[in-house]
């Protein structure tokens, strides 16, 4: 029986080992040998997946956006009082713990590298449009009259700035800060 | 007459030096010898001014802060009407201009090296309590009947979420939606 081999599974644990290497030494670190070694395959191996450093970066930022959006979704989508699912949403991008302190690693990495990349900077400004435009409906169901645009824009940047502030300095003051400062701001939210 | 070597002002021109090499390769980029080249002197001359390269990030850091916080401190001691001074101190900290984007580059740099050094750490931690502290004043001028402290921490968080953005893609729409945002939110404090 010949071996098989699972294409996506093989693919996305290429991309976790990969977001060892950014988390723990930035992307300035990041080769395609140090991939390699990280998921246990060859670097040969590894360009059968992708097809040089610059795809597999890319594919790594997008991978780790994914995994917030779609914990966010999931609240979205759940039972339960609107005001509870926001802060709910907004807090799975706050590095409350280790899994969201990588992906806040990863994204400081990567903003070093998309101030000097364009399609970095972009994918950065897409994925934040897209995170304002997901938060909206539960904005538009707690405060119906308010400019929710506003909102979501203002909310988007208390999010980034209190995680930015907990990821640099993940002390539990900061991570206190962090939730607390969102969910008054949530709380008042009319 | 023997040469008169202004201590200061030379110490001045190498973390400038050191802010051009950190803005344009990052901070890992950055070695005693790039900066010895950046500001006209050799690695041996550079020692009479820092020990170390640990003691040149530092200093460089610690400068680029401080520029920023003595803009600020004009402003908040300038006359006119409080909102507006509170609206241009932080102003002061977004990347509208060539100037204060370069700054952003620096801090996003020193932030990817923050996450794994703690004095690095520790000294963002006590820039960011020095900066809510000064806003408190104007705050309370404003909003006499607030919580003056969620206050000046939301609204630091706000810009730093907002500008970390436009410095990481600094178009028009990034740079207008975060002075937008925080003039409205400085308008509607009370």
């Amino acid at each position: 029986m010949p071996k098989i081999v699972d294409h996506d599974t093989r693919r996305r644990e290429i991309v976790e080992a990969s977001w060892d290497v950014i988390a723990g030494e930035g992307l300035d670190g990041l080769t395609m040998r140090k991939i390699a070694a990280a998921a246990s395959c060859t670097t040969g191996r590894l360009t059968h997946y992708f097809a040089n450093r610059e795809e597999l970066v890319l594919a790594a930022l997008r991978a780790v956006y994914d995994a917030a959006a779609s914990r966010m979704a999931a609240i979205q989508n759940a039972d339960g009082p609107p005001r509870k699912r926001l802060r709910g949403m907004l807090e799975e991008t706050l590095p409350l713990d280790d899994t969201r302190l990588r992906e806040w690693k990863i994204w400081i990495a990567f903003w070093g590298a998309a101030a000097a990349d364009r399609t970095l900077a972009e994918e950065n400004d897409g994925r934040h449009d897209r995170w304002r435009a997901s938060i909206l409906p539960l904005i538009r169901e707690i405060a119906p009259s308010s400019d929710a645009a506003y909102e979501a824009e203002r909310l988007v940047g208390i999010v980034n700035g209190l995680g930015l502030e907990a990821a640099i300095s993940p002390t539990s003051r900061n991570r206190a800060r962090a939730r607390e400062i969102l969910a008054k701001h949530v709380e008042c939210l009319a």
